[in-house]
């Protein structure tokens, strides 16, 4: 008889944007002339850079003629665009990382997702309170149970503080999502420290680091000295370069990272990982490769930071006027999210959000425990929307 | 302490791909100006039909405007191909499948590879021997041990026997990769009523589907009464249209299979499917999903058949040349790949090939126990070099 994986079953279902999409829809039935901005999901909304435009457009006459055709390329990416990102990325930034070291895959949700596979059931997990659904979710479906939650809070200002019983797998994700917050070197340094002195690994969640403006802040985990021991790294173009319907991302498997077996012994994780993804996964689509890899082209540099600079001139405004309404914030200066105290139930601000300015926000709730009370706000829109729904919100709570 | 999965540690390393790599640089590098023809890997070597590309082109335009900009697609495929794929794939064949039982996917490696997740790990599991190797691989990564090999051999004409202990989970190839072989209405049927009866679930590889010619023959296991319940069915575009390095494929699950829990209580697959993949994947590339949608247009079919055709006919000069040199084969009429009887040895034969005839094929030892003393020769390249290639096999064996 063929069974299930009953670990599904324990699966909280996810609400969180079905039940918003319910609410929106009630409110437009109820409202039909009135127009819903739309400043809850984290989707980007603006055309894809130029340079990927044409470089998109080359790579799909390549696959026009049999002389420039592409089969199957490698699993791990093609060497053109894992040799940009090794130099662009990590080198320019003084990390060191390999070409070799970088797998190319078709989202940082896959990656999230899938790189639980190759570590034992019977370890402990932290995951960050509030958080991206994914990595909880993913490890509940192959059977972990040893989970503890990273709090963030207005009292740690939203940096969790070190678990107090060892973990073995940490999650971290700065620019955090939901809540904005950014992570010093300093502060990375501890958690570092902390991964290399309990022989803990780190899953470092980078997919926002385009939009940091600071300096001083760290883009990856690898530029804090010791990283490459104990950190995978997880970085994406959704957000980067609008890649959200395109579909690219990569995942950094340092070659001196290693787990154990159960009679302690050492091994090395970029074999895992290499194994995993050369089983199950065929490469990314070779037209979507040659886009990415013009993000890296000095028109591609400009452009994807202009992209970034209207979506962060948004995230500003919101910011400000959140702020200026008496709403404490966080995010929003190296981040699309702003994460708003919303002085009452998540649910409740959201309703009046969307009831009396008819924008949409997304209930901090969903996140996790530590999110109630919070919305976050998304800064994927136009400015002139942004603008608008400010103003809107201004009115509403007036 | 971070632990790793042992599970890898019990997989096999497979080398028959980095050695024929290996032999052939050797042979390569004594031989340097010697032309070698490769009819080894299943990659496929023709430009994309010219309905893909147009379509393809025209999406990438879409990305290039705020307006028509696609950002996160629904991660279960747009509805604009779904639907095309119900009506042209099942409902023109007489099986019924609706557009949400469809899960577009970027391969059928990741559907093959990814869908032993929802099951339970303490079932029997049967996988064919000779096989794709991701079958078996990523049932060992989930630690699943019970496995039970359906051998297909010139005794049961390359069609395996029903398990004679009860298997909980098949997997099924037709036309089957590496055999060529195909498997009638009838012969699918008993696999039916056997799952059907002992309460299995089929998973049906369809793949190479489009290559079938013999309009008798299933194109779908869903082409067979009671299927719905038991089965789920494997596509791809890889071979279809050409999509290796473009990347698309689908999974149907229909809303009528079950699987159950330890206590018996039924429970939908589609659910389980849905909850996996909309979990751990965020949809395939916009553009991609137009360029696959472009195959069912008018000019779309009349391409890919004409694609497809081109590799028959090299495959039917591969079948009736190898014929004629005295070999037992197998596929190539419905299939794009000879199974040939090598009398010998497989990889002395690879050898002799490789050696005598500057030909690469794939040795069958590579693909299972029941493989050895086979070769793969696949037929995909030019018509050309298919020529040539069986010209100086004649001339090495004469």
């Amino acid at each position: 008889m063929i069974k299930i994986n009953e670990n599904y079953l324990k699966l909280q279902a996810s609400y969180l944007f079905s039940d918003i999409a319910k609410r929106v829809a009630a409110f437009q039935q109820a409202h039909p002339d009135k127009n819903v901005i739309r400043l809850g999901i984290g989707d980007v909304t603006r055309a894809l850079p130029k340079a990927c435009i044409e470089a998109f457009h080359t790579a799909v006459d390549d696959m026009a003629q049999d002389k420039t055709f592409r089969g199957y390329g490698p699993e791990q990416g093609y060497a053109f665009l894992r040799e940009k990102i090794a130099e662009h990325d990590f080198k320019a930034r003084g990390a060191k990382i390999s070409p070799d070291e970088i797998f190319i895959s078709d989202g940082a949700k896959c990656d999230t997702g899938n790189i639980q596979e190759i570590f034992a059931n019977d370890i402990r997990v932290a995951i960050p309170d509030p958080v991206y659904p994914v990595y909880l979710d993913t490890n509940i479906m192959a059977g972990r149970t040893d989970i503890v939650y990273l709090e963030s809070t207005a009292q740690n200002s939203f940096i969790p503080d070190l678990p107090k019983t060892p973990a073995d797998l940490i999650y971290l994700c700065f620019p955090n999502n939901p809540t904005g917050a950014t992570i010093t070197k300093a502060g990375l340094k501890t958690w570092v420290e902390y991964a290399r002195s309990n022989k803990s690994l780190i899953l470092f969640d980078a997919a926002y680091e385009a939009f940091i403006r600071d300096d001083s802040l760290p883009h990856s985990i690898f530029e804090i000295e010791g990283a490459r021991d104990v950190a995978i790294e997880f970085r994406s173009y959704s957000k980067t370069a609008g890649f959200t319907g395109t579909r690219c991302a990569y995942t950094v498997v340092p070659k001196d990272c290693m787990a154990y077996d159960n009679s302690g012994a050492a091994h090395l994780l970029h074999s895992l990982w290499n194994r995993r993804h050369t089983t199950k996964f065929n490469g990314v689509s070779y037209p979507v490769q040659r886009a990415a890899e013009a993000i890296y082209s000095q028109e591609g540099k400009k452009q994807t930071k202009a992209l970034i600079d209207g979506y962060l001139a948004n995230a500003a405004l919101i910011r400000k006027e959140m702020t200026g309404l008496g709403f404490d914030c966080v995010g929003g200066d190296n981040s699309p999210y702003i994460w708003v105290n919303a002085k009452r139930d998540s649910w409740e601000f959201f309703d009046l959000l969307l009831n009396n300015a008819g924008v949409v926000c997304t209930p901090g709730a969903g996140f996790g425990k530590c999110g109630q009370g919070f919305i976050r706000i998304s800064a994927f829109n136009s400015f002139e929307n942004a603008e608008q729904a400010m103003k809107r919100i201004r009115d509403a709570l007036a």
